[in-house]
């Protein structure tokens, strides 16, 4: 028996194109996956809760049922797709949502064969919000085979809840096989982690484990794809990652398998929440380097995410402010990778009096390197305008930060400008660090459509451009990747003035965000007390910046988004020592 | 037996104004009701899941034992207080937190008498993201009496989930008075709905219904207090809004009570998500105009809101821009009545090429009826220069809605640089008939920490200044009531010549927002199909401003924010005909 793999990639909502993939592909003989919510997309948040999607959605099930009922019947081919099923009142009210794997069998109207039982309701998810889970174990039967059936978060079950789908599983076997159709975001760590359950699960269950996931970039979520199959011990067959992709698989014999493991709940109550409640002396005072290949998966992310907010939104051309400096310099990097032969990019410098010329120079270099059209808009008189402006009304000082973000408002002024003239996306240039501790202008240089380093420490930021550098050729000068960083909004000003070193921030950042530590846990680590509070109340006070920024394309388990939720509004006292 | 009611006002983690609170007001014979998570405030999000956070609530929750244990045992009072539980594993690591109540006994240490049992998860709320619900009904003793205690949602059963914590509770009974402890945002709805609400359980349960809600402004949600009691069909005791408050009640004999209903579910899956699953041909083609009443209420939630951000957050200085039109006028009008006597405003006037000369005569006319300070820093040579240079760098066409952006960024760039040099507070004018149609720009007219007006369409404006103007005398020039709407950025423009009039509009808009309607909703509605594709594209259009906007005062059920959540990124045909 066959099995097909169809990693599927479509916008939200874009009906037409999902039922032409299952025209082209739901063909040979066999068992036929597709992707948890392929007929709808994923993750549809309020759409789901709307009359013209609602209705949209159910003119298409008719249609394919349609369309499937007209087939020459047939036995031998048979789908699993995921989908949604709504339960409508006697008003034609929906009551509830649930998220089903529904069969299609050519010659008969498609059957509804299971509902997704744990709804993930922790960092980017809501499912508990829209959906209705499912009581009963998945077991699906075909020909002479049984198979236990999963949809996505079913794996991992976890402490926080009663329910665990799997361990459910165990006493309904033998199965032949164990299928779960997922829509699962990918981070920099999600691949590995979700082999590794499979197999687990493929002992459990003894039987070999089939793996189905959808690819596409949605605002700030990833899903790479990447379907597997694995089987016991014996090595995972992996198809590609974030790109379409049909495979098939002769169903195996299955095992040998270990005996069940009763370890069955993967997920603790901390894994759900992603950061970690930390004890402090276990925690590295270094953050770790990214290994090539995270760099090689982080690239291609960083990429394929951009890509498809550009696509789908319709943007062909793409603006960057560059700087000379390390952050704008990747971008522009990442940009230009994604780029296709008609579209266009544009860098744009912006000088002001307090820009070096060396900034200038780099400027130049890396967008020869590049091949990437530069304009330099000097930012001087503009300035220099302003300010004359605004003395001539206010008699108040203009000088300190005042000063400084004037010129970083007026750059993002001018980008927008720009990107109105060309129609192009304008692509963000902050990072991580910076946003985790404010050091960034509101409405200067944290504008864009799109951040593309918002999940990337500045260490990382230069790890990934020496990876870039060392893997697709020297494309980043050398002198960008050694100057101190610089914001150059006053005369010799150093990131270093403002913010400790970055191999120093960047482990702190790392305790507050991915082990959710205060002041105490920051100090247990080894840093010094007094740099601790400065750091936490740059961060603490920062809350109003990140809530304004840009969706940021999430590459960790725990990013700024969505999935992050911290009051603007609180009394942030606890942070700090008492007294 | 005396009931007494506290309707508490603290900073989200604020335990030593808690702990003075609870010191000051737990001291008369009888019961005293707190509300929910009274002990650390609500809603928390992450904060909850912080080491910083537990480990201080934890310190807290101590100093409360000690405190309680030392004092002179008696018997003669008891506190009801909402809290959170953690439960740790044998590592130290937090499995579950629960939302409970906790009795409070002088000499004694605090006991855990009951769990919340219905864990919101729709709109703003994102409760079962955080807590593990309770498993049995909330029956509570005390002398001589039997009490049913709830947790806020426990009274508001739904079609959606399984569980009804009334209904279970009825053949408990039984009671001499039925608890709930609450932290229950207001929008202008929620009071009338909370008495209905509270009368039929009355009634049920055949006990009289002591409410108690927290006071406080978090962020986009204010909590109203508006604590009640109301017992069988006697007219409600309600004590007052938004302010803490603190009122003792004899409890009554109780009744007479009607016979008990089943009808006891509450929310539908429609209320649930509030907007409603809308027949069309039902719905108004008018916009409902608010009574004296909601005027009212609405002015002074915007005014406590506006006090709760700024007091909060440490703003002590308000800054407008002021343009002589509509939204900038109520919003200063606003500012100044939520004004402090040691608080300062200032208004910002910024004409360019295009404002009208009326527009300043309105703009003085309403900063002296208004006693606020006015200034005005032109923008005419600025977007000169702007244009000059870009022009010498850019061979591309400048006018059209580049030019008319850049004017509306450049009013941004100037207030918060003015806002960089007074430490002022920007607040935001924009209105959500704005909004919805992403008639703003972006980084111009939309900045600002927070918005007044982004929950009111533009008709609402009108009729909020209209009440303003009748009941606290004429703040508001007759003439920026009665002149067109317009943006000012080119010549002669006025809204009307890219938007419908405001009274088709915003009945349009609310088909989308709170009828979820598609094109072929609205036209049943009675609006022209060519009108209605055009503001459904300027709607799904501006998605991604909406994402970069800033926390907007919530005063409706459902509105633009946390509670709305539409992909960026999607195929939109849905919303309109095929073909």
């Amino acid at each position: 028996m066959n099995i097909h793999l169809h990693q599927t990639h479509h916008a939200l909502a874009d009906f037409d194109a999902i039922q032409a993939t299952l025209e082209k592909t739901f063909v040979a003989p066999g068992v036929h996956l597709y992707p948890e919510s392929f007929l709808t997309g994923y993750p549809l948040a309020d759409l789901c809760l709307q009359v013209p999607f609602v209705d949209a959605y159910e003119a298409y099930l008719a249609h394919l049922t349609a369309w499937l009922q007209g087939l020459p019947p047939s036995e031998n081919r048979v789908a699993l797709v995921g989908a949604l099923a709504y339960e409508r009142g006697t008003d034609g009210v929906p009551l509830r949502i649930r998220n089903v794997a529904l069969e299609l069998v050519p010659g008969q109207a498609p059957r509804e064969v299971y509902t997704k039982r744990l709804l993930p309701n922790y960092d980017i998810f809501d499912e508990q919000k829209y959906f209705t889970p499912g009581k009963a174990p998945g077991v699906w039967k075909w020909q002479d085979k049984r198979f236990a059936l999963l949809i996505c978060e079913d794996m991992w079950a976890s402490s926080f809840h009663e329910l665990d789908p799997c361990a459910d599983l165990v006493p309904l076997g033998p199965f032949d096989g164990v299928f779960n159709l997922s829509a699962s975001p990918w981070d920099v760590q999600k691949p590995g982690k979700r082999v590794q359950r499979a197999r687990v699960l493929s002992h459990t269950l003894q039987a070999p484990f089939f793996y189905v996931n959808r690819v596409g970039g949605e605002d700030e979520i990833l899903f790479d794809g990447r379907s597997f199959l694995v089987d016991g011990e014996a090595s995972a067959r992996t198809l590609p990652a974030f790109a379409e992709a049909h495979e098939s698989f002769e169903l195996p014999d299955g095992g040998p398998y270990a005996a069940p493991t009763n370890k069955l709940r993967d997920h603790t109550w901390e894994s759900l929440f992603t950061p970690r409640f930390a004890e402090e002396k276990t925690l590295p005072r270094r953050l770790h380097r990214w290994s090539d290949e995270e760099c090689a998966q982080v690239h291609d992310a960083l990429v394929f995410g951009l890509k498809e907010y550009a696509r789908k939104n319709g943007f062909r051309r793409f603006l960057v402010a560059v700087s000379g400096g390390m952050d704008s310099a990747l971008v522009l990097a990442l940009v230009k990778a994604a780029l296709e032969p008609d579209e266009g990019i544009e860098a744009v410098y912006m000088p002001s009096i307090h820009s070096a010329p060396l900034s200038w120079d780099l400027s130049i270099d890396l967008c020869e390197r590049l091949r990437v059209p530069l304009r330099s808009l000097p930012i001087k008189f503009l300035h220099a305008n302003t300010k004359m402006a605004f003395q001539s009304t206010f008699p108040d000082a203009f000088g300190g930060l005042t000063d400084e973000n004037v010129q970083s408002r007026l750059r993002g002024l001018l980008l927008y400008t720009r990107s109105n003239q060309t129609g192009a996306m304008v692509v963000n240039t902050s990072n991580k660090s910076e946003l985790a501790v404010g050091y960034s202008t509101q409405y200067g240089d944290s504008v864009g459509a799109l951040s593309l380093l918002g999940d990337l420490y500045k260490s990382e930021v230069y790890r990934l451009a020496e990876w870039i550098n060392a893997t697709r050729g020297p494309q980043i000068p050398e002198g960008i990747l050694t100057r101190a960083p610089s914001a150059e909004l006053r005369e010799d000003q150093k990131d270093q003035d403002s913010l400790p070193p970055y191999d120093r921030l960047d482990p702190m950042l790392e305790g507050i965000l991915n082990y959710r530590l205060g002041h105490a846990g920051l100090v247990a680590m080894g840093f010094a007390a007094e740099e601790v509070t400065r750091v936490l109340k740059l961060h603490t006070g920062s809350e109003y910046k990140r809530r304004q920024f840009c969706p940021i394309i999430k590459i960790k388990p725990k990013s700024f988004g969505f999935g992050y939720r911290i009051p603007l509004t609180k009394h942030s006292g606890f942070y700090f020592p008492r007294g």
